[in-house]
């Protein structure tokens, strides 16, 4: 798990009553309990505790996640239960993000499920997910049933992924969801490439789209930087986002990251898609 | 704790709407603390974590029960609290169970306190417990007040067990409550009885009589056999109860085990009460 | 953490109805996750697990409460979030309290923010600590905003308290709170003395100060006693309180515990400011 805290500002509180400027926290940590058989097959569980600062449903008290069960070997892992699924895993889907809060704005990435740090959507949510590893790729393909029972909910969501690194240089990564989050229709595709343009410095470009029109089309260009020092890292993006709901379809940031050994301080500032300005510093550790 | 996972089918849905198969998982970790004193005593506490896919208060995410606390010496161990009681401690209790889900189905057994993996049924439950092992004999007495204030329920539940292990071949286990779950005059008793006929194959004959008119009086037999790869234990059971409630009295059911060493695949098949069919396949493992 | 069990008298059960006499129990642990920076500095945070036998909020099930996150170099500790405040932290504040369930009747001692074992009164509850220990002192700076959107509440809580040991014999302890529980003008000031006057025997003095007329103004005086064996320790104190809401201003307590190494027997009775007799009898041991 891991622990961070600090301070985000949000011009006009992202247009939400109350302070622009609070000091927002988080403290997770992830339950594991693992056994192995003779054939070296690993079976384990986990279930997540996480309090999160000003979260309405997780603010007051720390709360429990619903479990996953797994199984390990030889570089394939099934799990069951509230499942890492296989769109959100992709290796790049986050990669703009910046400072020790790991924020971006300007980005509509639909609706999927994921892996949920908070209640699952329903008692009777159901998740299988598999996931393959062998040198630099790593290939993932997930199913997840909203209500087992058939009552509430019809739609199934199935997604895949798939990473590739090519010479600790290249980096490929590419997702397809379909009925995303346990919606008829919703399906959305995810292409991303992040280049080592030398041992310190990285371009990448990724590319999402998104059936659901709120979400639209998504471009991000974006980059890290490491100083000498091997400590200091700078990173920064532009998001281009085509949704209707935009006053401006550009957003961006720029962040920093300095590496404590064990633990980093951050900082960062974006612009929105409504023009406003946040920015965030803190320090973030991990155990 | 334990984690288990794997699909359970039940014809009809046992008579409720919804999918036949589903389906079902736990993840149960128990958070254990103790402490020794210098003349060798021992106490401790426990709180039980536990998720369990489908349950409708313990699905969405895992919860955590109430406590106990024991002290432990010399083969005597004093509860107090949340307290694993007298009668459901019989050893030879749920010896009939199949696979790896442990189910049986055709079973009254009455209304008696256990160890609460959901919340304890009132915040002033209280519950004392007493268990005593000696070479093969263990003995257990237990006490629990539903409400200690004395506001809302009068009726203590009071029950004792003991379990005698002969040569290693046959197991005697016998138990009695008087108030069960807090009710007054529900009285129930059980004996069980277990013979090793060869070194892989065990027989077993057990009866249970409550009081209350809708639990009735149950006989099982049951046994299990292992194969010659000392892997493979194959189990099965016959229940015959007399209650008015069964659209027939005779159930029963087979199972099949395979130990990995660390884990167990199961599956078992069952006819019930109301002549339904369920079958269940999964693996479970302990850590 | 720690476990503690046992029995409360509380004549009249303290005016409300129910049973004078009950078990109580309690099992805390404390989930501590922490790591070091290469630079030495440490960064942790920690989540409490508590089941509190007949709390109305605690009793039924096991809860979590708020995190907090902390980062310690060089007797230099800072805290953010469900923070161990100044006052509270004062060394002597509770010094009088008797038995293994460290009880005290007849001590009004006022409204301030405290560590929040249950939940934070609000999601958006922040508290900042600073504490600074060199040789024989311990100083201690917390700021609480119990509501920091704004929206809610507006008065912020500050407090300090200082401790000192002087020569390992002379315990001095001061503490004072502003605005005390968010609540506009509610001051308090805390002093504290207690002296080893010899080997085995200390005597103190307390004196609190709450500008809320119903805590009113306290002193105690106390002290305890270990007898030649080193592990059993008589204690005693005696509180005057002026509040207007006792009955006699007077209330006072005698206990004993007896230290079984890891584990401690503790008792005590007690004469309340309505004249009421309460006493109690338990084990409590530390994990």
């Amino acid at each position: 798990g891991y622990g961070r805290t600090g301070i985000i500002y949000y011009e006009d509180n992202a247009g939400l009553p109350g302070n622009d400027t609070q000091v927002i926290s988080r403290l997770r940590m992830n339950l594991d309990a693992t056994t192995s058989t003779d054939a070296g097959v690993d079976f384990g569980g986990r279930v997540r505790l996480q309090w999160d600062q000003n979260n309405a449903t997780r603010g007051e008290q720390a709360t429990l996640n619903a479990g996953k069960l797994f199984v390990t070997a030889s570089g394939l892992t099934v799990e069951v239960g509230n499942v890492d699924t296989a769109f959100d895993g992709a290796g790049l889907l986050y990669a703009e993000e910046l400072g020790s809060y790991d924020r971006s704005v300007g980005v509509r990435r639909g609706s999927f499920f994921s892996y949920n740090t908070g209640p699952n959507p329903s008692a009777t949510y159901q998740g299988l997910a598999v996931r393959y590893s062998i040198e630099g790729l790593t290939a993932r393909l997930s199913y997840v049933d909203p209500d087992q029972t058939g009552l509430v909910a019809d739609d199934e969501e199935l997604s895949l992924s798939v990473d590739y690194t090519w010479n600790d240089a290249l980096e490929l990564s590419g997702a397809y969801v379909t009925n995303g989050a346990g919606i008829d229709g919703n399906d959305a595709f995810f292409l991303g490439a992040r280049y080592a343009v030398a041992e310190n410095a990285r371009v990448g470009l990724n590319y999402l789209d998104s059936d659901l029109d709120a979400a639209g089309r998504t471009v991000w260009l974006y980059g890290d930087y490491t100083l000498a020092d091997g400590a200091t890292n700078f990173e920064a993006y532009i998001a281009n986002n085509n949704s209707d709901l935009n006053e401006t379809d550009n957003a961006f940031g720029i962040g920093v990251n300095y590496d404590l050994g064990g633990a980093r301080l951050g900082a960062s500032i974006h612009r929105d898609n409504a023009e406003r300005v946040t920015a965030d510093a803190g320090v973030r550790f991990n155990f």
